[in-house]
């Protein structure tokens, strides 16, 4: 492994299609594009900056069935599709009838990403950070993770031929570690928490020039991979944007690129612009943001996470002003629901629509059902529920839950006495 | 549950679009399109004959992205897409170069049907067998099964508001019990082995007319849904059938199904009639066709299975003497691998192209090895592997096999003394 980077030559040649710079959140502050996070100037996190040109529905659907089709609207190179990575996106939106009818509302539809690559969105933004990490001269895909990130890292990283360094907390369980170290990349196990894992894989990006922490030093154009979610459900419904959208939140990263992915094809004229509402989904052991929103503060308190919805439990979210901000200018609304009604939106959301979702899923099904009844979402109107992970996960949610009617002995008698036939 | 069966009604009125009787394979004893699957006449397996008309590609491209895009070509009804059910189907064909340079071929791609809606192919052949067996009048999806084909019914059934009725062996392993259980369907385990689970599964079909046992009395349709794989890739080739198709044998199906798929969109004008070759892959602990191809038998001797690929573990399978003929006719072969090369092959595949498969994609990629080592596979003709199921669902094959690369304190130099840096 060695060092490739050297800021003064590599800014001038990068090929990131659209992406021309990157601003500040806070202030603006415009800089060159490059491998960094926080602006040295308000200290507020970087975002990427397009400029587009005219983007046309035919130049879309001209293009490959996964989000390299959004090249265009994506800090990438525009030769994307012809290099080796994985091919995310274009995951299944449902007409989701009979969990609408549960529910009360009129039309419902689940975005299930579970048909990603390794199953969860992340394989999106995983996608996004390898190709501008190529450009930018990494050869090493890194992250801290607790489980789907540690699958679409280690996966990637295989489909492109790069090294991988993921880094766990010891404790995680068995499935998840042998989920990431098939891929046969450099899985390294932490005594430590998650927070500890975290601080060490910040430590080790400022380090190492060539490692490409997907969530640290790349994550500007990592966090651009959530806007394909967006992008895919306008499209898929003719484009059109829905009247309401329901995200989990846990850095809160997904929800206002989602937003931003709806605001871009409005304003490229992909879609009229028509108003929608973005809600927010916290599990309550989990729920800095949706307290934040209840009591109309405009920062979030972090808070030690205690929830089963693992993946969502992101105690100190560094996006969750900005999900209040969208949340806010929308007219939407945050909740959270407590780790019973998460498994039972898991139960919900398969046994009405043949879909098993991970906990976060959950936490966004039982989230919508607690706003419906509060009539926040309107029951007439439009929605999405963004299923944004796979239950085969998060085994453990359910483990004592379900099972079998009966255990019989082989005879047709004994089935029928078990299903009172 | 009431029974809705009248055969001399319900046959006049089916709508299963071009299908048109059934027809045994042996004899060619023709029938109408019912629910049945032996041929009075002979006893050999039934199979849908068609009248097909034009198909054009257009007819194909103007229609859903899932396996309803093939209608026209399947023993469904014609306005299929419009009743609920999964949309399975339009997976991922991945350009493998990383695994072609590793086996030692010039080009190499990998269907990858882990993105189906429960992770397995066995979501294409349930989703045909529901369409027809709502035609037929059925009102319940039932399977006996050990895994895949448990989650496809109980998934299916739920998203259609069916019931369902699946029956395990009660020794199986609590994983694949919860993964079929989350869909809330009528979920019976029977003390017994799988043999004794088949045999009360073909006595309850008997019983209840109302009852589509997928695999046993609407095994027609049911098997037709495998046709689609074929399209699928010939499809996303750009409208041509590769050189030679590597495929696992369980019950045979799959293959003869594979095969009968290029021949339609040959015979169709879909596709020019170019020659290909059909190689099948087994476990060398459940390898009954193989040990047939290698003999020179035409029939199929009956074998107690013993490997971890237990979703391809049936030691009497019923298409094996068709999957014979068909790999002798297109100049294919058959072999066999050890369950230590199924877990290399998993392994093979995750560490070249991310992608985690279950044992079945081991048996798969490792055969592929092993018929290119011995000269059968033309390294210079293009391949196709096909990749039916997740390594989710089979993570004890790689249990004591995978792990982290090291355990280690949080810090910085710990990490590099791992890696050796």
């Amino acid at each position: 492994m060695t060092a490739a980077l050297d800021s003064t030559t590599t800014r001038g040649t990068v090929d990131l299609g659209p992406a021309v710079e990157l601003v500040s959140k806070e202030e603006g502050h415009r800089q060159p594009l490059a491998p960094e996070f926080v602006s040295a100037e308000d200290f507020s996190p970087l975002e990427v900056a397009y400029d587009f040109g005219r983007v046309r529905r035919e130049d879309i659907q001209a293009g490959p069935r996964n989000i390299w089709r959004y090249k265009k609207l994506l800090p990438v190179p525009s030769n994307v599709e012809e290099i080796p990575n994985t091919e995310p996106g274009c995951t299944r939106l449902v007409k989701a009838d009979r969990l609408a009818k549960a529910l009360g509302v009129k039309s419902l539809w689940v975005k299930d990403d579970t048909g990603n690559p390794t199953h969860s969105f992340k394989d999106r933004v995983v996608a996004v950070a390898l190709a501008a990490a190529r450009e930018f001269g990494f050869d090493t895909l890194a992250c801290p993770s607790t489980g789907n990130l540690a699958n679409a890292v280690a996966a990637a990283a295989a489909r492109a031929g790069w090294q991988s360094v993921v880094l766990i907390p010891s404790s995680l369980e068995r499935a998840k570690v042998l989920t990431t170290a098939v891929y046969d990349g450099n899985l390294i196990a932490v005594d430590g928490n998650y927070d500890d894992v975290n601080r060490l894989a910040t430590e080790l990006a400022a380090e190492h020039e060539n490692w490409a922490f997907v969530n640290v030093n790349v994550r500007p154009y990592y966090s651009e991979g959530s806007k394909t979610l967006a992008y895919e459900v306008a499209e898929q419904l003719g484009w059109r944007i829905p009247e309401q959208i329901v995200v989990p939140i846990a850095s809160g990263s997904q929800l206002t690129k989602v937003d931003k992915g709806f605001r871009e094809f409005a304003k490229l004229g992909l879609v009229d612009d028509t108003p929608y509402k973005v809600f927010g989904a916290q599990a309550a052991g989990c729920s800095p943001v949706s307290a934040a929103f209840r009591n109309g503060h405009d920062v979030v308190q972090p808070v030690k996470p205690d929830t089963i919805a693992r993946s969502l439990a992101i105690g100190n979210p560094a996006d969750g002003p900005y999900v209040l901000d969208t949340v806010r200018r929308t007219g939407g609304a945050i909740e959270d629901v407590t780790d019973a009604e998460v498994v039972e939106g898991i139960r919900l959301l398969a046994r009405t629509e043949g879909i098993f979702t991970e906990t976060a899923g959950g936490v966004t099904v039982a989230t919508a059902k607690k706003l419906i009844e509060a009539g926040k979402i309107d029951p007439d109107a439009e929605t999405v529920l963004l299923i944004t992970g796979d239950g085969l996960k998060t085994l453990d949610a359910i483990e004592n839950e379900v099972g079998p009617k009966a255990t019989v002995p082989p005879s047709a008698a004994a089935v029928h006495e078990a299903l009172g036939l």
